[in-house]
């Protein structure tokens, strides 16, 4: 429908146009096409359905349960996963044009664009189509999940007739559109592979409730294993030429609005779709029933105007502060844009309820959250969306409890908070990398540090944290241990990178559970009758701030270098000169004995140490460090780009970190991991904004308060951010030579540039920009070189 | 049936004694009572196959596939498994008696006394039993799979009419003898459990041909998914009263052959039946039925007179070298001779098949062969059995194309053996305690060095050791690689002790994959033109050379002990206070992460590197190791304490070395793992020997010649043992204070003895034994020390 060497999208600064139809990037373009407000997802599917890559509507933390199969089981191996449902799809609206289905394989296309605008946060669609028959019409449509009414989509349809056949006696066209909701739909793929794995998840909705009213419908259905309720309900407005039908009828897994209307040249069929969606664990089927009516009526009183103007409010006030402006490079600006917004539509009202891997924009990784969440989204939302920060270390708090039994499965104390899950159990079916990588639990309780310090939230402190930061120093106190030497040594764990697994002092988590423990032991004094509560005493914390200051970080002395494990750089280096291309990503080629064994990194591990610890890394050792690592790291995660771009930025190496942004920002937009249609990697969106502001802003946030270390790589001209700062907001400008600090909200604060402090109150305050000086350049393994820019 | 506090067997020197049936103890009379020659084995069910635990009837390397499923899957994991598979049941003879089935949880059972001779290689059964109508028979079995004729098996099965009944008329009870071929026979507990693990071994026997004679019949099965094809044969020799009916008839899983005598009593029907075993995975359905009818018509002309006679004059001959002797511990006595039986049993005629970890005595580990093979039984059998040794090393040669094809998967250059196979393709289902465990490897080389070694058997090192040797060089050389001081380093593999895994410099690893590449280069340099057929140059001999005197062994300075493995020391001592008995063994109880990181030790690894490896060792070192592995080793594994016995002897511990012998004698006896109704531990069976002769005996064979350093625990007033050596046989007494040693037969020779060099021809030599010193005690985890005994 293209040719080959079109890229699929335009650069343009705050749409994603795709002028075209790409059949070839279906998968990708409905990942990026994706709405969604957190709570809701929409994949960017057709509004008639098909063809499709994969049909995706999803609930947050809506998921079935299936078994974990072994090949041979061992004692605490989680026995049943959770998989993300692709539940009741309200998106469809099929359209006959005199009999004939409106499908763009048939007929003739003569313009198809879909157009995501990042301001408005809708999915605009214009098409023109004439069928087989040669009935020619224009379908217009928009779709909008609604930041606003959390519960709530919507869909605004309209098919104008341009020419009613040659044998139109007059009448125009018959207009038959079929706008439904569809339970259980059959998803590609299901029916190969291994069978054992995917039947669990065939025809997963059981019905329990279907209604249909005049012009709309209401179905509901439940879980056949996890037990969980969810209701979808429709309701229409339609508009147009005299004499429309509306009908709707239901059953089981299908409800079926039907207009039918005879339609001119030139008049125009419209229909406004209202959807609502809400599950529950606990609620009864009439009060899940009433839940998705009354959302519907909200959402029909608010009106399709009202729900427009609504969702462009609430982005200008977000991206007020939010938006990264970059000059000199548009395809960037528009990918961090980009970025941003799918990181804000994971986030926005996931409201005390997981943020997954892809958000909801893809059925990947079963749905699952990691730690992506704390480690990469909330880096960026503490500043730019705290409530919904704030709200998804809500949901690790209100997980505690199977976290606490966890723990205690594993004979530890405290909690240990699930490597991968959706409803908080441990779905991670390998150990090795999932419950060895205990650091996910340090993650939590720093992302709860940056939060505090972000917002200056004590109340969020005491109240969401101090329970966090308790369960999890104590897990740290009990995997721990002192030798003889009186060295804290955490030993057989898995750091970030997954291409190492089970060993001894790996630094980053050293330095992570070091500041957990103190952190705790710091909040804990500060409410001793809280701590007391929860059993803290001041004993209890004494070992903790003991653990902390006597924990090992390992270092290799011949080598001027930190090992990212102990020992790690003993082994033996990869042999990248004889790996090629194909062969990566390593894992789908080399079996982990292999890559556990040796020097290769799949992922910043001891890098994203010193993005987190600035002040446990001498200059120098910062310099060395990520020299070595850069020379080992194969970036085969999309959780490392952004991380090696921070590093790079603060060594000097601006280029480099320019290209690694651009490796971040860029890679769904130009499917760079080949996986874009699973779901958007919302973690390296996340890191895109990371990597600006932690970067090339060299902003750090520490208790004794905020500072920045501009700098700017050659190629951009000038790169603007917004932060949030303690009930401020603040706006940091680069060029080549100065950078100007405003204030655009709150009281005046002092913070540092460059080591040096300034005042800002209502003026801005220039500042120059230190001469960039000139570094030794790194080398990454042959072939794995971020692509140079500009 | 009898009281709970009796035991199963009575203590005899030569044979196993069940007096009474114990229904409670069936599962583990099946495994002790099971015959085999190591090509065909028989559980010891009763005759009338039920009550049973498990039936089970085997032919060495017989299995089927099944697919092995990972929660999560990675690169190089075995996809299928191999499990053996329970195959014609031959050992069926139903008995009918007045139409009442002879069945001991019926009527009213005198006697029932089962008595495995293991002198004789026969199971014999007398029963005394009374229907529940008033008839009362004897009934006496002997059951024997012959060691001469190694697909044969046969039953001779008598029963006398005692009493037939009140209202005998004079004619006698009528008899009825069902004896039968019974395919796809239910197995128990195969209908519980995760349905898709054992769905696959449900009715896994497609019948191909059945077909019936006279007195006999013969099925032909062929397995679904490995595709091997089996055939099973009887035919029956029927003696008593006159007027006896035989008739047989034959359908697809089951063939019967039916005997009807009227029987008077004091009169008996006598019936042998003959059973032969055959199997192929290449010869035709017609090859296959005229095999096992060929065995079938030898073991006819033979008769059962010939093969029990057969039979006997194997064992004598067997005997007179293996038997071992210990006076002051009857119980103790009967146990290792057990055990060296089940041992012959295991390996005596696999004949270049696999001797599995259970022999073929249940379907534990689904029947898989581990490196016990090499480490354990043929520690055993090169100097008892040294043919069965041979074949079983040539096995491994003709999986040499699989062991090539799994290091191609892995990335390495020569063989991979599998950690667990039946046959040779990996199947092992959990890489960090399969495919990382490549001491095997060096295991395998090992044990062509030790049995070139006992046997002089230059021919056999050229023909099947070098390719072996230089398969497993050619490994070891391509997974260390040496570090920046020059240390040859072997990172991240697994050793012997399961409780630890993937670890860097595993010593005893490292040790005997120096070994493997030196005996390597030493062969291979002896060899050169067999050596360059296989691509070895001297450049290549001289970088195995190099590895072997560059390999790092790691030791801990401050404590004066080996680590296990590097770093192993530092880690966190187990709990092994705050660890109460019901929680062993461990892996049943706590997860594989915290026992990868903690000092906890199931089973002898450093302990074992010390077994095989004396030199490398100072006697300082040798008894610090000892005591410091000791104190946390719990012998969660049966392959355990037999290693501990004989460094315990060897470091002057000679109770304990006592103790920890009889555990290894008895596991199986007194079923102390219990777990014997899953079959016989063959490898602790083998390690009875090894403790005897190698602690004990203090026997050491190397380069430079045999060695003894005999010494006696005070409570056992004699032990003596026999061995082969390089053609000749040896026969050592330890009495309290000397030393008779004896050569039956073969050329004078010279060893040494404590040191001192001794001349043995014609005349037995006596010396004295040294006055054992005393050494400072050592201690196990509270709750782990072996029973006291004595």
């Amino acid at each position: 429908m293209k040719p080959e060497h079109l890229p699929t999208f335009t650069v343009e600064p705050w749409v994603i146009r795709e002028p075209r139809l790409d059949l070839g990037a279906m998968g990708q373009t409905e990942s990026v096409f994706a709405l969604s407000n957190g709570h809701v997802g929409l994949r960017g599917n057709l509004d008639e359905g098909e063809p499709h890559a994969l049909p995706g509507t999803y609930l947050n933390s809506f998921y079935e349960v299936r078994p974990l199969p072994y090949a041979e089981a061992g004692y605490g191996y989680p026995e049943s996963g959770q998989t993300i449902v692709n539940v009741t799809n309200g998106k469809l609206l099929r359209l006959l044009v005199d009999d004939e289905p409106f499908d763009l394989r048939y007929g003739a296309l003569s313009r198809h664009e879909r157009v995501l605008d990042m301001r408005a946060g809708t999915l605009h669609r214009e098409v023109e189509w004439e069928s087989p028959a040669g009935r020619a019409v224009k379908v217009r449509s928009t779709r909008l999940v609604s930041l606003t009414q959390r519960a709530v989509a919507a869909i605004s349809y309209e098919v104008e007739v341009v020419h009613a056949g040659d044998d139109d006696n007059g009448e125009g066209a018959l207009l038959v559109l079929q706008s439904e909701l569809v339970a259980n739909e059959q998803l590609p793929g299901r029916d190969g592979g291994d069978p054992r794995l995917d039947t669990a998840l065939d025809n997963v909705l059981e019905p329990e409730q279907s209604r249909a009213g005049d012009a709309g419908a209401t179905l509901v259905h439940r879980t056949r294993q996890s037990g969980l309720r969810a209701g979808a309900a429709m309701e229409h407005e339609v508009s147009g030429p005299e004499g429309i039908e509306v009908s709707t009828d239901a059953n089981e897994d299908l409800a079926r609005t039907t207009i039918i209307a005879k339609v001119k040249p030139g008049e125009t069929l419209r229909v406004v779709k209202y959807l609502s969606y809400g599950w529950s664990s606990r609620r009864s089927l009439p009060a899940v029933y009433d839940q998705v009516r009354a959302a519907i009526a909200a959402a029909r009183y608010t009106g399709w105007d009202g729900l427009v103007r609504e969702q462009r409010e609430y982005l200008d006030d977000f991206w007020a502060t939010a938006d990264v402006e970059i000059d000199g490079d548009a395809e960037l600006q528009q990918a961090v844009r980009l970025a941003t917004f799918h990181v804000l539509q994971a986030g926005a009202r996931a409201e005390r309820r997981c943020i997954g891997a892809k958000g909801l924009t893809g059925d990947g990784y079963d749905g699952h959250t990691f730690w992506d969440t704390e480690t990469f989204c909330l880096q960026a939302l503490s500043f730019i969306a705290p409530d919904a920060a704030a709200d998804a270390l809500r949901w690790r708090r209100s997980i505690l409890p199977q976290a606490f039994e966890r723990a205690e499965t594993l004979g530890l104390e405290g909690a240990a908070f699930p490597w991968r899950t959706i409803g908080g159990h441990e779905c991670s079916g390998y150990w090795p990398a999932g419950t060895a990588a205990f650091h996910i639990n340090a993650d939590i309780a720093d992302a709860v540090r940056r939060h505090v310090l972000a917002t200056g939230d004590t109340q969020f402190e005491l109240e969401v944290g101090l329970e966090l930061l308790v369960a999890t120093a104590r897990l740290w106190r009990s995997l721990g241990h002192h030798d003889s030497s009186g060295n804290f040594r955490i030993d057989g764990v898995t750091g970030p990178d997954e291409y190492s697994a089970i060993a001894d002092n790996n630094v980053y988590t050293n330095l992570m559970a070091q500041r957990n423990l103190r952190y705790a032991a710091e909040v804990a004094a500060k409410h001793p009758r809280s701590a007391a509560r929860l059993g803290v005493d001041s004993e209890e914390i004494a070992s903790w701030r003991d653990a902390a200051s006597a924990t090992l970080i390992p270092f290799d002395e011949r080598l001027g270098v930190h090992p990212q494990s102990e020992g790690f750089t003993d082994h033996q280096r990869w042999n990248f000169e004889g790996t090629p291309a194909e062969r990566y990503p390593l894992l789908l080629n080399f079996p982990y004995f292999d890559l556990y064994r040796k020097q290769v990194i799949k992922q910043a591990d001891l890098v994203l140490a010193m993005q987190f610890f600035p002040d446990a890394f001498t200059e120098e050792q910062r310099r060395r460090n990520f020299a070595y690592y850069e020379g080992i790291t194969v970036r085969d995660s999309s959780l490392s780009a952004c991380t090696q771009s921070v590093i790079a930025a603060r060594t000097g190496h601006l280029d480099l970190a320019y290209q690694y942004l651009a490796e971040a920002a860029l890679v769904d937009l130009q499917d760079l991991a080949g996986n874009t249609d699973h779901g958007m990697h919302v973690a390296s969106m996340a890191g895109t904004w990371t990597a600006v502001v932690l970067g090339f802003g060299g902003m750090r946030s520490e208790a004794d308060g905020l500072s920045f270390a501009p700098a700017l790589p050659a190629s951009l001209s000038r790169v603007a951010f917004g932060l949030k700062w303690q009930g401020r907001r603040i706006r940091v400008q680069i060029t080549p030579d100065e950078v100007e600090y405003q204030l655009l909200d709150g009281a005046p604060m002092r913070f540092r540039h460059h080591d040096e402090p300034v005042a800002l109150g209502e003026e801005p305050v220039t500042v120059p920009l230190p001469t960039p000086t000139w570094v030794e350049p790194v080398e990454q393994p042959p072939g794995r070189a971020p692509r140079p820019r500009g």
